[in-house]
C-alpha cells in the first residue's frame, strides 16, 4: 500500500524552507479533506486556508512562535461550529434533498433525529462533538498531503481564543480546533528531520479482544 | 491522486456480505493507524480488533443493532486512555529514548512538559484529548481502509459505556471512541450503496483568510 510508505516518508516538520506548494496539490488536499467521512454527514467544520504572509506573521506569535507558521505555504486552519443550530441541519437536509434529488420531506426523520441530538446536548458537548469530526477530516488531511509529498505538520500548540479573535471566527460560528502548516520540510535546519520516527509497539497498540 | 478516487469509492456501508477481509489488507489497515501522529507523538489510544462472531453478536445490540457489526469481517474498536498517568509518559519517553538510541536524561524537558499537560488538565480533559487523537488515527484509518477496496463504516452510535464493560476497558484504562467494522458491502441489499455521496459545496467548506 503507498499509503504505508507515505505515512512513513511524513513527519511533524518543525522547520519549513518556505517553497510554494503548487495550486494544485493544495486544491487536492483540501478536495480530500472536504471528502472526509463526518458523523451523520454533517461536516460541522470549515477549513480557512491562509496565504497572506502578514497573517501569518500575525499568528506565529499566537502559536508558540513555531517557525513552520511563517516557512509554511499554505497554513490551513481546521475550525469547528460552535454549536449545531437548526439552520445548520436544515441547510445540511435542503443540499442532501438536492444532491439526491429527492423531496426534502422525505428526510424528514433524519432532520429529526439530528434536531434532536443537537438539542439534547449543551453547546459545548456540540462543539466537542463538531471537533472530534473535523479531527477525523484532519487525519484524513494528513494522508493527503503525504500522499503529494507535502510536508504537513498537525498543530494544537496555540491560543485558540486568540486566533479566532484574529480570524473573526467568532462572528462565523466557528471555534479553531487544530492547524495545519503545508509545505516543505528543511531538512538542513531542522533537528526532527533525521531522527527515526517514533509510534507504540505493534504488541501493544493493537489488541485482540 | 489516488486517494481521491478511493475516497469518492468509499461511503459508509450499511448492510456487508461477510466476506473476510484477508490478513494481510487488515495488517496494512492497522499499520497506517500505528503511522497516525498524535500529538506530542503520544499516541494515547488503543485499537481493539474483533473477529469472534459470538463477541459481535454481543455488541450488535449494543450499537443500535447495526447489522454491519455482525456482517464484518473485523471489527476493529477505538478506545482512548480514560486519563493521561504519569505511567503512560514514562513508558513513552522510555520507548522514544531506545527507538532513537539515545539517554532517557536527554528527554526530561520534554517529559516534564508532557507531565505538565497531564496535571493541570482533569481527567475528562485528558481524555477527551485522547479521544481528539483517536480520530485523527481513525481518519487514517479510513482512507488506508479504502485505499485496499475495504468498506469502513463509521460508527458512533454506540453505548459506550456498556461496549467498555463487555470489553473489559475500565480495567485497561480505555474507554471506547468509536468503532470501524471492515468489511465488504452487500450493494443489493444497502439502500445507501447507489446514492450519491453529499459533501459540503466547496465554496461553503473552504475559506479563505
Amino acid at each position: 500500500m503507498k499509503i504505508l510508505e507515505s505515512l512513513k516518508w511524513r513527519y511533524a516538520a518543525k522547520r519549513m524552507n518556505g517553497q510554494r506548494v503548487p495550486s494544485d496539490k493544495v486544491e487536492r488536499i483540501l478536495e480530500a479533506i472536504r471528502l472526509a467521512p463526518s458523523s451523520m454527514g454533517l461536516q460541522p467544520y470549515t477549513v480557512l486556508v491562509i496565504e497572506d504572509e502578514e497573517l501569518k506573521k500575525q499568528i506565529r506569535p499566537i502559536a508558540m512562535n513555531q517557525p513552520q507558521i511563517e516557512e509554511s505555504s499554505h497554513l490551513l486552519v481546521f475550525a469547528a461550529w460552535d454549536d449545531i443550530n437548526p439552520e445548520h441541519i436544515e441547510e445540511y437536509i435542503r443540499h442532501t434533498a438536492e444532491v439526491r434529488n429527492m423531496p426534502a420531506e422525505q428526510l424528514n426523520d433524519f432532520k429529526n433525529t439530528l434536531l434532536g441530538i443537537a438539542d439534547r446536548n449543551t453547546q459545548e458537548q456540540n462543539f466537542n462533538w463538531a471537533a472530534r469530526q473535523a479531527y477525523i477530516a484532519f487525519g484524513v488531511g494528513l494522508v493527503a498531503a503525504a500522499a503529494e509529498q507535502v510536508d504537513a505538520t498537525p498543530m494544537e500548540g496555540f491560543d485558540a481564543a486568540a486566533l479566532d479573535k484574529l480570524l473573526n471566527l467568532p462572528e462565523k460560528g466557528l471555534r479553531s480546533v487544530t492547524i495545519m502548516p503545508l509545505g516543505y520540510r528543511d531538512a538542513d535546519n531542522d533537528w526532527l528531520a533525521k531522527l527515526p520516527k517514533v509510534r507504540r509497539q505493534k504488541e501493544k497498540f493493537v489488541l485482540e479482544a
